[in-house]
């Protein structure tokens, strides 16, 4: 399938790199290419530029996010949060018009330091925001709820033995990104209905926060044990 | 151990018999207790009246949210969340000042039908509201993310793997109230740290509601797989 991922950060690269490994046909856009190749310092956490990791997987394309968004099947905004509708403004209405999104951007807020709040939460959501952005977009909620290595591979903890969530108002929609989520190795998926329930996965990021301070280790996920 | 559980509702009802049940010397605080006891009619939700229960515990005596408090080592505030400030303050800031409090209220908001929002949450939690508005009390959130009958009996879902936090400024408090909650059958308790941490538990709750949606059983329980 040709995917376009839409971020360069470490969501957007584990995700790419994850789909180029299972055969797609991967994009990844980015704003402004010229600046974004042309980075060479360590990001604020230290990670490699963006450029070295594209070196490094010569089968995934860099484009700009409305070409990435044109000329792809599915779409996965893997961008910040606080940039999400602005990035999905530039990848342009008419790009994304039908596509499934996949949502898994989280609305982050880091202004009053750590752990972060968030922008907008309980009676609405990110995933809601954009789905009233952009009505002809079929949006799933995905993935938003755990590390982004272990989005990509959840069988590297317990065998795989932890849960998932998705939501979205469409259900052929939420078929296909379940068997995506599927390839990736995921095997606990539990649809959490409409849009709406975006509320309540974007809402545990305070939580998965605070679990990540008290056990100091970012590999975790929540199993919901029935 | 005197313990005075305020609130009669399904968690104050579910706690008291366990603390019972445990041994300990309990008492269920109401705010007026003859109408309490004199309520004849089923709840909302089609639960049999408070003192009907009372009958079939005759070891736990109700009285007084102030003279519950009054006699109590430890207190637990199992009411409702949008009453917990008001009851609380009932109680008297004298008769719980130096003691534990367990908190297991969620501030949830159903002014708007269901699933519930939230009255104060992301920057702000309920527990650190009580612990602000009763600074000599040892705020002690915790049970607050399951089920009541979950929460004093874990065991009877999957042999009790599956987990609960705890968030509070004391350690010897904490550290007390892990004691307790091992005695009901927890053996994942993870401390997630001072009572701002309650902003964690209790921004899970939307999440809660919907994963109750999605499974149509309320007896499930997250684990922290890491």
């Amino acid at each position: 399938m040709k995917i376009a991922v839409l971020g360069t950060g470490p969501v957007g690269q584990s995700v790419a790199a994850r789909l180029d490994e299972l055969g797609h046909e991967v994009t990844v856009g980015t704003r402004d290419v010229e600046a974004t190749m042309a980075r060479i310092e360590p990001d604020s956490f230290g990670r490699p530029p963006f450029a070295e990791w594209a070196g490094q997987h010569p089968g995934i394309s860099v484009a700009s996010v409305a070409e990435a968004a044109a000329a792809a099947e599915l779409v996965i905004n893997a961008t910040n949060g606080a940039g999400s509708t602005t990035t999905l403004e530039a990848a342009g209405e008419k790009n994304l018009a039908g596509k499934v999104l996949v949502d898994i951007a989280n609305p982050l807020d880091f202004s009053q330091g750590m752990p972060p709040s968030l922008f907008v939460s309980n009676t609405d959501s990110l995933g809601e925001q954009i789905q009233r952005r952009f009505p002809e977009v079929k949006v799933v909620k995905a993935l938003n709820t755990m590390n982004a290595y272990l989005m990509v591979d959840p069988k590297q903890l317990a065998g795989g033995d932890h849960t998932v969530f998705v939501s979205g108002d469409d259900g052929d929609a939420k078929a296909q990104v379940t068997e995506l989520l599927q390839s990736f190795g995921w095997s606990d998926i539990i649809d959490l209905g409409d849009i709406t329930t975006a509320r309540g996965t974007e809402t545990y990021l305070p939580l998965w926060a605070r679990i990540w301070g008290a056990t100091q280790n970012p590999v975790f996920n929540l199993r919901v044990v029935r």
